[in-house]
C-alpha cells in the first residue's frame, strides 16, 4: 500500500519506469548500480518512505541484532541476574549503534534453525545464550558459521568447533574459589555443579578437580552433586548434603542462587549455624553480597561479555558489508578473566 | 531474490500472472480475496516460502511484539527489578503466543514516534514502559488511541486521557507503608520519592499525604525529598537526610534500590545503627527480603503486570483482525492490588 502512493512520481524523477523503482525497492532482480542510486535519491527527495518492511526489504536489513533466550517457562528469565547483566550489556551496544533487540525464545525441547532467523531476515546478527552441547545444537551453529553469519556464543563452546565465543575463565574461577577452600584447611568440600551439556560445567569441575589435586586432596565423587543453576535446585540439594554433614565441611556452588538455595534449604532442615559449612558461591550477584552472610563468590564480567559479543557482531556485520574477508574470516574465542570475591560466608570459624 | 525463485511455479499452478503472485505477497493494490487465496495455497502447495520480510510485508504482520525502554544509558537496565519482572511476565505471554520480543530503546531526550512503529511495521502491537508525563509523550499515545493500536501503557497513566494502562494501586501501597508507621507511633515521616513526571510518584503522594493526615499530622514539605528511583539517588540523598536526623524517625522510599542506597549512605556517614531511622521501601524486591535488617516494603505484582499488558495488546490484535469493533473500542484502565510485606527494618525498636 505504502508503495502505491507515489511510486509513479518516483519513476518520473528517476527517468525509470515503475516496475523499475518496484524493484530496486524490494530488492529483486539485477539492477544497474547507478539505477539504483538515481531511484533511491528520487524517493528520497520526494519524501518517499516505504515501509519499514519495504525499506528492510530493499536492503536486505531488518534493524533488528537477535538475542536467543533458552527455553524457560517457569522462570522469571530477565530477574535472573546472568541473564540481565548479559542482555543489559547487549542492549547498551545495541543502543549506541541503533539496534534494536529481538528476543528470540526457544522452543520447548529443542535447539533453533539458527541459519532461519538470517534466512527470513528476522535479525542481521544474532547472539545465541543458553546453548547446550547437543548434536542439534552444534549442527545448527556449524551452519551459521560456514554461512558466515554474524554470530556470537555467550558462555559456551564446543569442543572441536572453531565457533565465535565470548567466554569467562571458568577453569580459574573455581580453582581461585577451592584453592581458597584448601588453603583454609577445608578437605571435604562439596561441589553443587550446573549440568555437564553447559562447558562451563565441566570447566569449573577442571578448576576444582585441579585445586584439590594441587592440596594433595583425591577427588570424590560422592561430593559431587547436580543442580540446574535455579534456587529451588539449590533448596532440594539440601537434602542430600544434610546426610553428609558430619563430614561435609565445605560447599562449592556453581552460581550463588543455588548457594543460597542450599543454605536456605538446609536453615529449613533445622540444621543450626554452627554446623552450617562453608560457602562459596558463583557470579557475584547482588544477593552475594546482600545475604546473611555475605557469600563468598567468583566475579564474572557478564556485563562486559555482553557487550563485547554484542561489539562483535556488529562489527563482523561491517566487515560483511564491506567484503572484509580477512575480517569476516577471523574467528573470535575469547575467555574473560575470573575473581574471587571473599566475604564472610567461607571462612573458617576458628 | 526470494520471490524470483519459483514465482512462475506459483502463478502457473494458481493460474494467474506472475505479476499477481507479486502482489499478493506483496500485498499491494486491490485483489480479489479469493485470487489471494489461491495464489497463497499454490505458494504453500509449493513449498515456496518468500522470506520473512516478504510474507510480514504481505500479511503487513511482523511477528514482533514491541516493547519500549527508557532511556537510561548508564543504568544496566534489564538488572533493575522493576524492569525484569515486568519483561518476565511479558516474555512469558509472547513466548505462549509465539511472538518474538522487539525491545526498542528511546533515543536520549526524547519521546518516541510510537505511530511509527505501526506505519514501519516494526511491531503488531506495543507496551510502553517508563512513559513520563510530558507534552510530546502524551501526543505520541494520543495519535496510538486516534489509530486504535494495540498498545499499553505499564505503570503509567496521564490524567484526562483514556488510554490503555495496566496500573497497580499505588496510592493505596502508600498508604499502607505509611500507616504502618504512624501506627507505631513515628509522627516525623521523611519520604523520598520518585520524579513528579510519573504518575506513580504522584499517586504516592497522595497516599502518604491520606496516612498522615487520618493520623493526625500535618504534612511537612521539608521532609519531602526526590531521587531519580537509583540506588545512587538514594545514596546522595543520605546527606540531606542525615542533617534532620534529630527529628527524622522514619523514612519511606519509593523504590528498594533508593531505600538501600540511603541506609549505605547513612552508614557511610557514620551513622549508628541506634541513630537509623526505621526503613519502609517499595517493590518488595529480592534485594528487600536478602539485605540487612530485611527491609519492609510494598510488594507490586510487576510481572503479573507485565503479563496482563502482553495479553491485552494481543488480545487486541486479534480483535481488529477479526475486525471485532466493541471490542476494539474497550480501553482498559486496571489497577492491581499492592500489598504491605512487613520486616525488621521498619520496626520500632521500644
Amino acid at each position: 500500500m505504502i508503495i502505491i502512493a507515489s511510486r509513479k512520481e518516483v519513476a518520473q524523477l528517476a527517468g525509470v519506469s515503475e516496475a523499475t523503482v518496484s524493484r530496486v525497492l524490494n530488492g529483486v532482480g539485477p539492477i544497474k548500480e547507478e539505477t539504483r542510486l538515481r531511484v533511491l535519491e528520487a524517493a528520497d527527495r520526494l519524501g518517499y518512505t516505504p515501509s519499514a518492511l519495504a525499506r528492510s526489504f530493499a536492503r536486505r536489513r531488518s534493524g533488528n541484532l537477535g538475542v536467543v533466550m533458552p527455553y524457560l517457562p517457569k522462570a522469571r528469565i530477565f530477574s535472573a541476574y546472568y541473564f540481565s547483566e548479559i542482555l543489559s550489556g547487549i542492549g547498551s551496544k545495541a543502543l549506541e549503534s541503533k539496534y534494536d533487540l529481538l528476543m528470540l525464545f526457544r522452543e520447548p525441547g529443542g535447539s533453533m534453525d539458527y541459519m532461519n532467523l538470517f534466512r527470513t531476515q528476522k535479525v542481521d546478527a544474532c547472539i545465541i545464550l543458553g546453548a547446550r552441547d547437543d548434536g542439534g545444537e552444534r549442527q545448527a551453529i556449524q551452519q551459521l558459521s560456514e554461512g558466515n553469519h554474524p554470530y556470537c556464543l555467550i558462555n559456551q563452546y564446543f569442543e572441536g568447533e572453531a565457533f565465535h565465543v565470548m567466554d569467562a575463565d571458568h577453569v580459574d574461577g573455581s580453582y581461585q574459589a577451592v584453592r581458597h577452600l584448601t588453603e583454609q584447611g577445608f578437605r571435604k568440600i562439596a561441589f553443587l555443579n550446573g549440568p555437564s551439556q553447559y562447558s562451563n560445567s565441566r570447566d569449573r569441575l577442571k578448576g576444582y578437580a585441579q585445586a584439590l589435586n594441587e592440596a594433595g586432596i583425591a577427588l570424590d565423587e560422592s561430593l559431587l552433586f547436580e543442580g540446574n543453576f535455579s534456587r529451588k535446585s539449590g533448596y532440594a540439594a539440601a537434602e542430600l548434603i544434610a546426610r553428609q554433614l558430619d563430614r561435609i565441611e565445605a560447599v562449592f556452588a556453581a552460581n550463588d542462587r543455588m548457594a543460597i538455595g542450599l543454605q536456605q534449604g538446609l536453615r529449613a532442615l533445622g540444621i543450626s549455624e554452627e554446623r552450617m559449612p562453608a560457602f562459596v558461591g558463583y557470579d557475584d550477584s547482588e544477593a552475594a553480597e546482600l545475604c546473611t552472610p555475605p557469600l563468598t563468590s567468583v566475579r564474572v564480567p557478564f556485563y562486559e561479555l555482553g557487550c563485547l559479543a554484542a561489539e562483535h557482531v556488529l562489527h563482523r556485520l561491517d566487515a560483511s558489508e564491506s567484503e572484509d574477508e580477512s575480517e569476516m574470516n577471523t574467528v573470535l574465542h575469547r575467555q574473560l578473566s575470573t575473581r574471587l570475591v571473599i566475604r564472610a560466608s567461607s571462612l573458617h570459624r576458628n
